[in-house]
């Protein structure tokens, strides 16, 4: 038989990315840090819209739906966008199997092989493969306590402009809670990056999954809500609102782009039923109060985790995150973020280090990547007890880690 | 702003084919024969299984789930595809959003721009922007009575072979009722056809979805259970066996291209869900029972078109399918199918004219376009007496379009 020819491009399949570990798969008493996993407190009971929309909506929501989504849940999403600043009709929207899938489809549109993407350092990692698939070069651009240095990246733009270098297709960001920093970029600075999108013409990716998961403080205004170019394209999800075994999320753009991912979306539509379950739920009395519930109990995880931070492991250096899942903990130097997460798991504690969220393949000088000694511990899917527990296995895990290095140092 | 810019491939985007209709959209009286809906006699009561998948099993549903897809579910449909022939085991199934989905990853590992694809003439039409889309070109391939013409394929491969070109990256065939032809491919051509995608190293894609809608006759091998060499990937669905909407189908292969296919869907896994509903669903008493109720209503509304169109339209040529949802209706060549299904839809039924499902771009000389005189009546969703309704309205406006043409010759 002759063998069989893949793309080009899949000949060099991203891989090598940790797989999530599935709370169910984890040896009993593991405590999960690594995952951006629900609390199990939050999953919340979806029976009795899931029993309507099966019976009274059956003939809707078994059939197929249009691939745009269902009228009325984008309706709801252009409505909810629009009371957090933005200017949107449902033909703004396009439903998506999920985040992810919204990112994907940006990356189809947009990206040919070698085209620049913009990431911040560290950035999400799921999403990195998804670029690297469709061939991007990574921008990378660092942060600092407020969020992508934006000054950096305009340099490093004008730069490349005055090389004659084509400008990135997008710029990737997290704006709220950004995962894994937890960083929260200010107003000034998100005016700042939709001004330099648009001089470019470099189309800015908002990811929000974490939006309205906010412990504290007043909403930012969106990144789309600063555009009046249509220069932003957000990406949003239903994930963390309700639920991530429901996997439906949003793209909000300009109408003429989101035409042209409706003929990308070649999946015959994304579940009637789902979609049906979910806007039902969103209308319900049950969702302000499942969203108040989410805010609070992974406000008191937060808390949890940062006590336990400070009792346990001092050196650390936390920034507290005003909202979302993750934070990201920068460890003394000499602290191998790597190391330390593989004598973790041994240890019955999954996190996940710092170096899997650079999106470079190195052109760090050795010994000195600034992945190193950070890692990232998610907070969302333990109980306070448990991270309180998780810590201090970490921390043991940690001393003895520092006090080798300090034995070979010395 | 400077304009942002697209994707080379994304320029040039595939549009234009029929958007279904959805049902619910048409005005009233008007009889659907376009779309592949289901019966509403047909979707199933899910409500049971839902709500112990949403009370019981809430733990596991609501999260995330494995990318590969949930291992229950791959393994029943492993299981459930060996009774059919295979030799697969869990790890060779990666659920998918359905089977375009699963389409849709096949070119997303196998196509670079102006890769050939061999599709039949005609095909199933969604699939051709889908092809498109990643810049296949296609080699088109006759059918007589019995499905794909595998001795011209042969020849044609034997040509581009001899003139130094490369081998189709892809075979696409529906084997089982085919759409829109409605053929079924008999043993001696489906092993032939195994044959010469393995000596071309072709990958050959069995879509599949009406397999189990067979009305008569004994099954015929699937392309997979004839491949013992790793040629053939099947592409499922539980869209015709359960629901449209639920959006959950499959890709059957070896498992080294199953481990890749993984790296590409980047969907953060189907919805475990609608995954634990359906295989809940696929084991209980019910589920046999819904098949045999499908097969027998499908069976009604095949004999119903079959006896209305050999009533209303005599000159038109129809084979019967022997399963599946749809009638490939042959009519006079100086009939334009294409005049026909717009006139048709003012008269209040809606059909798909034959033009639609030919992936080539011209290449026949005017007027011998061999998709012109054709049309696709789709039977399943239609009740048998709308369906006898519908095809008098179909014949009243093809006599009147086949008289002015007589007038007009006379």
């Amino acid at each position: 038989m002759t063998p069989y020819r893949l793309a080009r491009r899949a000949e060099k399949l991203s891989v090598g990315f940790p797989a999530p570990h599935f709370p169910r798969e984890l040896p009993a008493g593991t405590i999960a840090f690594d995952s951006g996993f629900a609390s199990p407190r939050l999953l919340p009971d979806l029976s009795a819209v899931m029993q309507e929309a099966l019976t009274a909506r059956r003939d809707d929501t078994l059939q197929y739906s249009p691939t745009q989504g269902e009228p009325e849940l984008r309706q709801w999403i252009a409505r909810s966008m629009n009371e957090d600043g933005s200017r949107l009709a449902a033909e703004n929207i396009l439903i998506t199997n999920g985040a992810k899938h919204g990112i994907e489809l940006m990356c189809r549109l947009m990206l040919d092989t070698d085209d620049a993407v913009v990431v911040t350092a560290p950035t999400y990692f799921t999403a990195i493969p998804i670029f690297r698939n469709f061939g991007a070069r990574f921008i990378e651009v660092g942060q600092d306590d407020h969020g992508m240095l934006v000054d950096d990246l305009a340099a490093k733009l004008g730069e490349r402009r005055a090389a004659g270098a084509a400008a990135p297709k997008m710029i990737y960001n997290v704006a709220d809670f950004h995962n894994p920093s937890g960083l929260t970029m200010p107003l000034s600075r998100r005016r700042r990056l939709v001004e330099l999108a648009a001089e470019h013409g470099s189309l800015l990716i908002e990811d929000t999954p974490y939006r309205r998961v906010r412990f504290e403080g007043a909403d930012i205004p969106t990144l789309h809500a600063l555009d009046d170019r249509g220069i932003v394209v957000h990406v949003g999800t239903f994930s963390k609102l309700i639920a991530p075994g429901l996997r439906i999320g949003w793209i909000a753009a300009e109408a003429s782009l989101i035409a042209r991912l409706i003929q990308l979306k070649s999946d015959g539509g994304s579940s009637a039923l789902l979609q049906r379950a979910i806007y039902d739920f969103c209308r319900s009395p049950a969702f302000p109060e499942h969203i108040a519930r989410v805010r609070d109990t992974y406000r008191a995880h937060r808390d949890a985790a940062m006590a336990s931070l400070a009792a346990e492991i001092p050196e650390a250096q936390v920034i507290a995150p005003e909202g979302g899942y993750y934070v990201w903990v920068r460890l003394p130097e000499r602290i191998d973020g790597d190391e330390l997460a593989r004598r973790a798991a041994a240890a019955g504690v999954n996190i996940i280090p710092g170096s899997k969220f650079f999106a470079g393949d190195g052109g760090y000088p050795k010994n000195c990547n600034p992945a190193r000694h950070h890692i990232r511990l998610s907070y969302s899917y333990e109980s306070p007890d448990r991270i309180a527990e998780g810590v201090r296995r970490l921390a043991d895990v940690y001393r003895t880690l520092a006090h080798a290095d300090a034995v070979r140092a010395g």
